[in-house]
């Protein structure tokens, strides 16, 4: 397709801005998708607040958006499973396929990946993007590209669970219910685990969490966290914990409610990268820790989760913003974390 | 609980009478539980049938049954977590919880165990049985003791699955829709996997199956089984079989409809107890095969799941013969294996 | 480089020659290869004498040999872990790194994978080789060529040993002592196992397993394999066998002497394709069957376990032929297995 | 047997004494052993020093020792796999076998556990002790009581291998050259990892574990860990770390050294429980964290592995004291940690 799109591009700290570019021309194993919906994820807010993420540091213009849902406008000649037409979720990280980890099957963790809106590689704020069709998954009718767009954050859910090895017959508790918190917690219901509750100190978040599925919550402001879960599982404590807080209060009440031979899944990053943690006990407890960076293999099973009902991925969506208001979009986002669970930009 | 107690007895190949025994005494770490339900399963029926499995051999006055629920009467007095009312599913092998497999935490190899209905230690057709107290399993308030004595084959279910490593994003598919194959598919649902298929020949069971929540049925008397599967998964096959049938023709199905790397799980026993497969297709396609035994640690899961509502269990269920009837009980199971899916005595 | 090598073809049954092919060049990604020594394999024999494997057809000229080392005397471009002079083993089959099973880490069962002689994919009995570089591994200075082309075989038997599951304190037995059975029992003892019994009917094949250090070896010809391991194990069972004969009876011997819990691994394929087995008695046993496709991520290790002594590669090579005697070394190879464990193809 | 033993009671901190007692009297299911040799550990010169770890205080008279090794001189009636004059290694916990966790297989973490010179439960500094049969593990003949004894600890070391699953073909690091890092370093060795580099700061204990077999050792004190380690892994990183010393330093260089999907097991104890950690790099790397409390179904293994010479145990051993002498054998193991690396008492 020929023709130049529109561009948001971040130019600085805070200042958001357009700019037009060409349409990308799809290479053979590539499609070229028109964007419906991009997700505004913590770290696309984290790059326009502060301008970098540890090593990580932008260089403007650049591009934020890493969570799209689109349809596909044109196809490259070695492509066999997308048509025009198709609506699709894009996975944003290409992989080499080649190194130690790619043949491991643990592409997640690739040293070469390019992965959308992460420096200097430029992310989907723009009408088009071609994208390497593998990574292209096709929606059946019944999920949207609204929900297309948020497979992204749900994957990373999906991946909390499964490193978490949950399971049906566990009581799982998820430390915050921000977005990723939300999706952890459903990824949790939709493989079987039967009680999940959910702590946070916003009310608003908990009520979504109750309103998404969540077995109970807990105020932490309000309650005692290990009290109430002490009370809600009978003394025996928690089987597996996901931690997406990034605190170092509830890593530390994490180690404190779960029962021996427990799993705590660490998915949030704390601000300075750093906790102190009580490891005597979590050795007299023998746990394990399992950690999360993005994910792997989880489209399709996502994808099969939103289709089928088990995961209600657009009630996570508080706030819809058009294209046209980005930078209302990602000001909103930052200052109203009280009442804007997830944002999602709409072209 | 002094006095005595009505007990059905097998007198015979075909032969069922009554006759009294003594109320049994609780040792001090028991519990006597007053019986209300207890399922006619499989193996009750072909003991009555032919008077052995394998090596068991039935000496006759035996007692059938093995599926327990009821109502706890009576506390021994080291008995801890029980009360006199509590309602309880009863596991049905006590285990010597010293040897190696105990120790491994796979009890239920335990060479010693002590099991309901399994000559020559006698079952629970009768109006009482003192049993080990952590092997008798509270049930919620909202799980009947008619569903408590179906949480035994529900835990073969749940075993099967575990065994096969189920998980969400997989497509299953169950081989035969008799009260094992229903349970598997619905502990496949339980533990996340979406799409559950079944197959038999019985038009009734299929019907039984897609009304407990099978995603679709195959009556493989009218419709290929494989060409059927291909269409359903354009190609790909099924990632998750459980073999419940016993049947050689199922089982090389199962081998030629599974994917690359997939996991087949047998719980069906053939007839002749020998089987002819393709081993070198299987090899070709790096299959794992699985197999089951009884079950561990599944109690507390199945009866949550019933609990929660993830699974029907009382939707088996097809005749409830009382205690009085119990020759007519057991011949009408043997007899109308077309219309009887599980039947179930109650007291 | 320029010019011609010489490259040993398959003209029909039984019936070997030669011609001459340009030197090919080796790709930005790949490395030219001067081959030293390449295995004979029990799957070149095959082909040889009949001129198929299953639905693999051979369509002369076709060129065998599939498990080659030698030295690198051109490098592609994007090369960078390999330099001219490096001395490398290299794995066979070049893998699409993008379907569903290399993005899982299942390279092996990739359904798009190039692997040297599999028809109509030609092997390697030539002087040059260019392959892709990742699959070219360099050999320490302790591993010669002969060793490294032996890499291939040794790698079938860690990947039977891995999918196992194989650790220390268990007791394994091997059933077959050719070429695969010896690798696996190598590989079992690399990966801790402390006793490995290896089982045949050819008394030169038991020796060289003796010597190679399997803690016993029964000749089954002249002694009752579960009576002798019955013995050996206290009444036990064995924790771990790997079936390498491909004969229905020691695949059945194999779930006799089997301990409960315990797990089979299936790598020789029969005759017929076929195998009827006591499958009864492994459900009543809760026993695991795996099997066994080629092989994933086994390279390093496997040239490590050499280089560390652990493995006595060399020691499985009982005649070693020239290139020039291509059709000796097939016939003797396929006519004397009596005498010959394994030959290797001098250049 | 009847008569009066001498028994070693620590009478206050750093205060030995000698005490006379009852020979005890072995149950129906227990054997009366006549020890040889007890080990002193780290835990005893603990409660040696300070009087308690963490809840568990002791009150005087209290028996030190849980490392035990002897001849079984008696046997109860029930027992039927020892005969006097059996030499045993002793398992110092007695558990439950009816508890969640026993049930499961991971009775180390059964809450009821009774375990040897855990405050209230006496240890073993005396000349006889009654025990389960089952946990008394017959040594085979070229295995001796000295070496029984120190079973204990290497089960620690084989606990922490199989915590981090340990294969063939892992780079590993053990931080700390004391009795637990050179158990888990032979431990390692013995399941078949090539390569185990071992770091402390004294290099008596450094030299100890090159003597034991370590791949590599590294003095912190004179070179940068991360340095070498990148050096000698050519910039790859350790695949799998066991961290015995207990220090917030070398967990952060832990988490440093290894490469991405990386395991770190924690198995010292950090002196005030707790440690500051850069989990946010652990994140990135997505590594997972393990922890050891004691072991499970090691003791068979570990016999073993003695047995075969893969495990040069008697090698840790720099001191024997006299039961005799324990004031003096506690004393100097306390106050010169540089130079004695285990000491064990002599009956």
């Amino acid at each position: 397709m020929k023709g130049t799109m529109k561009v948001a591009v971040m130019n600085g700290i805070g200042q958001m801005g357009y700019t037009n570019r060409d349409i990308p021309q799809p290479k053979d194993n590539e499609v070229l998708v028109k964007l419906e919906y991009v997700g505004i994820c913590g770290s696309d807010m984290h790059y326009y607040e502060t301008g970098r993420i540890g090593d990580y540091v932008v260089e403007p213009p650049f591009v934020l958006g890493h969570e799209p849902g689109g349809t596909v406008v044109e196809v490259g000649k070695n492509v066999k499973h997308l048509k025009v037409g198709d609506r699709v979720a894009l996975e944003p990280g290409k992989t080499c396929g080649h190194c130690e980890y790619c043949r491991e099957g643990k592409y997640n963790l690739c040293p070469d990946v390019v992965f959308f809106a992460t420096p200097p590689v430029d992310g989907v704020f723009q009408e088009y993007v071609a994208h390497e069709a593998d990574l292209c998954f096709k929606l059946p009718e019944n999920v949207s590209t609204l929900e297309g767009a948020l497979i992204e954050p749900l994957a990373v859910g999906f991946h909390a669970a499964n490193q978490g090895n949950a399971h049906a017959g566990q009581t799982a508790l998820v430390f915050g219910a921000g977005c990723i918190g939300l999706v952890s917690m459903m990824a949790l219901k939709a493989e079987g685990v039967s009680k999940v509750y959910v702590v946070d100190i916003m009310q608003k978040r908990l009520d979504k969490a109750l309103e998404l599925g969540a077995t109970g919550v807990i105020n932490s402001k309000e309650e005692d966290v290990l009290e109430t879960m002490a009370k809600l599982t009978n003394g025996k404590g928690i089987d597996l914990v996901i931690e997406t807080a990034g605190m170092e209060i509830t890593t530390r009440q994490a180690i404190h409610v779960t029962k021996k031979g427990a799993t705590i899944v660490l998915v949030g990053y704390s601000k300075s990268g750093e906790m102190t943690l009580p490891l005597s006990l979590a050795l007299d407890k023998e746990l394990t820790f399992k950690t999360v960076f993005r994910y792997r293999h989880i489209y399709p099973m996502a994808i099969e989760a939103v289709a089928s009902g088990k995961v209600n991925l657009k009630g996570i969506v508080t706030n819809v913003f058009d294209f046209g208001d980005i930078q209302h979009a990602m000001d909103s986002s930052v200052q109203d974390k009280a009442n804007i669970v997830k944002s999602v930009v709409k072209f």
